[in-house]
């Protein structure tokens, strides 16, 4: 169905939809690659929210460099568009460019307009074919998939642990375990990711900026804190720079002035119980999918981590092992009871395992706790 | 100094020293290949304990082939012997053949006999040279390495675990955390381990046969198993089969009785006991070392772990890190005390990382506690 040169053009246009990794958010990160007679003639990958999509500037790159798009090949990591949003249907774009074939990674994930885009181009009299390298394609959008989908973003759960499953000292120590690769290489997970999430607890252990630094990137990633009583200090480096995002669970007499001094720092609180009397995570969730979150990078403690992995809302581990022992004393990498039978426990699945630097980076994924997933 | 022939018939040695990886022990897994005019005319690897060496396999194997050994070149992973040991040495068998150049991988490790074989081919008049792929002839002989220049094998600590770093259920249930493919894989390490070495605590829990079954070996591993109070009941597996060693801290008027019934079942029981009364770890190395165990492969449970470690009595650790999560209350890898900081933390060096099966194998070795390493 689909030729070895095929395969080639697709996989520079997953290639060039890498190149989106940072800033498309809250779009899809895609990529377009026209061909002509065996010639590569236009490329393009989706710009930041509000300017052009992948195929449009891989049309505009064809027309700059003297070709004509008609009866070319479009290849495109994702189902074009069909719908006005703040840019018009790329669908649109290839048809009145005349393109003679379009093949796709994979269909709009968004189960309500999955298809329409192929259908409008099919109607078109356009060759349309769909399905080449859509593992790769879904990978790169796995949060825009997750959103689409299930309306709530992909939660990567990021810990440092050292080979025994610890990630700090009983005095709390635990800057830093791993080495400076793999600090670089977790601040370019953060930087793809759409949000960052902490809890109260590690505010006030680590005080984290949690933006982005050891790679070069034009936005920074929305900050979220979880912090059932409202406890954030004025001080905390949290609340410098860009305003985070503040989850609570109600704002009473006791909070009520802390509220207003937090808010005219220019966060944004908002209160979200559950039956306990904490942050509803599952809710917060849906809410930050309503939001345009894609992806939800956490970097929390083991209360936290534990809560989020007991209320099924991680989707997968990102941890990096240090070559070390911590012992049997030291802080576990989430606070999570033992099952009752090993029949019980949470089962993951291993994507990947590599060196970066002196540390491994093992990258785990959930096994789906429900039909939704 | 070396050419990409060299490099190739080296590696053609060093595949066939691995053929001996079950059966040479105490003696060093050697390959061996005869070149003449570019041509491979002989290839041979070492023996089971008292028959041939790879050099002169080698030999034996050209002359049956209808080839004169005279001015060929010899690719040994190890610098042939020149001393009488259960065999004539293989120098002397290569001088006789009059081959006309040795390229050896690595000098042999004895310190005291080191460079004699080079020595006496090169009095012979034969073109000598050495350190061709030294690191993966120093690989595969890890323990002998360790047995000539430290008296003591080197020990491999076998562990399954889940990812966050958990062995054993609150139960102790631990049986099965990893899958099929790394119980099998398991078992290829204890096949290439001189001896196998367990608990009390492991037979009480467990009562392992810790025998070679998922893998073809014609040697089955000595047994080992430390009971400080020798209390291992009459009806272990572990006293099924060729007889066991165990150490104990001491015979006394309590166990004599027992000691005796077990020496009646076969095994051998060895008193070593250090100033707390139980079993001297370390002296109990150098012992396994005298007795000619090169790689001691320990699988226990987290209590001996934890002493084994903490009286720096292992080289590595092969872990096999399950795709699951057990929980904080599960028990840990080993028990051992947090350090007091985190410069002072156990280091490791990861070795390798890949996956077996569902599951991760990870190899790290310990760095290095004293000079002697």
């Amino acid at each position: 169905m689909f030729s070895e040169t095929d395969f080639i053009h697709m996989q520079r246009a997953l290639a060039l939809a890498a190149r989106g990794m940072y800033t498309t958010t809250p779009n899809p990160r895609v990529g377009c690659v026209l061909v002509k007679s065996g010639v590569v003639i236009g490329e393009g990958f989706t710009q930041p929210a509000g300017q052009d999509h992948a195929e449009v500037r891989a049309l505009k790159d064809a027309r700059a460099r003297g070709h004509d798009p008609r009866g070319a090949t479009a290849y495109v990591t994702l189902e074009p568009c069909s719908h006005f949003g703040r840019t018009p249907p790329c669908a649109h774009a290839l048809i009145d460019a005349q393109v003679e074939r379009v093949i796709a990674a994979m269909e709009d994930p968004n189960p309500q307009v999955s298809g329409r885009g192929l259908a409008m181009l099919r109607d078109a009299g356009i060759d349309v074919r769909c399905g080449l390298l859509s593992n790769e394609a879904h990978e790169i959008n796995i949060g825009f998939v997750s959103r689409m989908t299930r309306g709530q973003p992909w939660v990567r759960m990021k810990i440092a642990s050292s080979l025994d499953g610890r990630t700090a000292l009983p005095t709390g120590e635990s800057q830093w375990i791993t080495g400076e690769a793999a600090r670089a290489d977790g601040h370019a997970w953060r930087a793809r990711a759409c949000a960052i999430l902490t809890g109260i607890g590690t505010v006030r252990e680590d005080d984290p900026q949690l933006t982005v630094r050891a790679v070069a990137t034009t936005r920074q990633p929305q900050r979220v804190l979880i912090d059932s009583r409202l406890e954030v200090p004025l001080t905390a480096r949290i609340l410098e720079g860009a305003p985070p995002l503040i989850f609570c669970a109600s704002i009473d007499k006791h909070n009520a002035a802390h509220a207003e001094a937090l808010t005219a720092r220019g966060a944004e609180i908002l209160p979200l119980a559950n039956a306990h009397g904490k942050v509803d995570l599952p809710a917060m969730l849906k809410l930050l999918g309503s939001r345009g979150i894609n992806e939800l990078h956490v970097e929390a403690g083991h209360k936290l981590n534990g809560s989020l992995l007991r209320e099924d809302c991680v989707d997968e581990l990102l941890v990096y092992v240090a070559p070390s022992l911590l012992g049997a004393e030291s802080a576990g990498m989430f606070d999570l009871a033992a099952p009752t039978t090993l029949d019980a426990r949470k089962r993951l699945a291993f994507h990947s395992a590599e060196r970066i630097g002196d540390d491994l980076r093992v990258l785990a994924r959930l096994a789906p706790a429900g039909a939704n997933h």
